[in-house]
């Protein structure tokens, strides 16, 4: 099934949903029904000391990507929040592009359930962390 | 038992092992062995649509206030990581002063679990956030 | 304020809404609005080797006292369920009796959330198991 | 990679390190480095009205996999405990067999993280409960 949003429909919503994500340099790499794929290009501010990735700063890259998830598949809905997540810290996350995978495990009518990898690019069978978390949509109108 | 470090010293290794943390605008309440209060004032730039604080926000003032927490513990260690971290948002946590109140539950060799509950000031019953994370520390060379 | 439920309708209401529940060994220690503690003397057959009891064991008390602590709120609502849970195990947990304490920390319209410290009766200052767990409960018709 | 255990030398492990699972009406489907796919036939003891599984039973089920997916990476060790595991009920989990797959996303000298999905046979795209899990395992004195 084809996504219920574009990559510019996407970014028109965090501008009205999510105005932390829209300040993130990040990429859409892909939109499918239930799949987010996006790319994130950390630099020098979100680092911690060893040159690691800071845990907000991928707390805030994968609630963005289950953001996109979730769009996907109720289209436009900037009042879609987070009710719970958990992360675990895989491996040292070095410096430099970051791809973050999120998928729908569950698409209930008012709770979505997913999980997020973030991987350094071209490393996906090695991620740094790994979340899983749940996103309480408003009552749909119509069927999606 | 008194806390192993100080407001000050805290601060001191914000900057050596957390420089996100060390940005943040927060104050230390209390430290004592195994329970750190810290209180934030957020602004405009962390706000979400409708006033609320971003998840992001919470995730790492929550992870600075148990950062705090193994602190009181083992003393000066910029080396501690977080592992995991589980968050359930409660209610909308608008704008105003925070209090994230850490405290340990299993002070291990190696892992060190906590839970963290943020509020608004002055109404701590009515948590915005409840975080449990664990934290990694290198070996101990001394008795603690 | 008081419980909306007495330890003898608990009892009923599990076997309606909660067998796996009724089945085990334990006491209602206290109910109060939004507070239950559960008394659990586990077996043998509940043991891993070195004499420790067995995960499932654990989680499956949780899950009663955190099932407990809704219906002090809701009152008889068989069909609550759990949607997610977070279990931290913190210390080896020996044989003998074991108190739950769960505690709900938001209390919504279709979404509960609580914790449940399992401590061994008499050390309630170091829990072998902390628990977050999720309830989903029906819309309610009444005011609660 | 081929995996460090066969499907007997698992059961003689489960002896060893967890009779719990040793007890469960279980299949080894797959066993291969990292992966771990079991097969469970539920019973009428593990069901909850509406004749959906247990919560505990699933918990037991997911543990029992990802205690085998550790396995097909040290090799015999019984004393690998879990110390965190968070779950994701997604759909009723309705009597029948059911397939848990658990997967490695972290293979540590200490720490090891997996997600397990527990699905319907035949129905692995929609699992009925999600899990993430950590094992802790002792210092190892050969190379794995």
């Amino acid at each position: 099934m084809t996504s219920q949003i574009s990559a510019e429909q996407f970014r028109q919503i965090l501008h009205d949903g999510m105005p932390s994500g829209a300040a993130m340099p990040f990429e859409v790499v892909s939109l499918e029904s239930g799949l987010a794929v996006l790319k994130l290009t950390t630099g020098p501010a979100d680092l911690r000391p060893g040159g690691t990735v800071s845990g907000p700063t991928l707390f805030g890259f994968a609630d963005l990507a289950m953001y996109a998830a979730v769009m996907t598949v109720v289209g436009y809905e900037p009042m879609a929040v987070t009710t719970d997540a958990t992360v675990h810290f895989l491996r040292r996350p070095l410096a430099g592009a970051k791809l973050a995978r999120a998928r729908l495990l569950k698409q209930g009518q008012r709770l979505m359930v997913g999980d997020v990898a973030i991987a350094p690019e071209g490393q996906e069978d090695a991620p740094v962390a790994h979340f899983v978390m749940t996103y309480s949509v408003p009552p749909r109108k119509t069927n999606p």
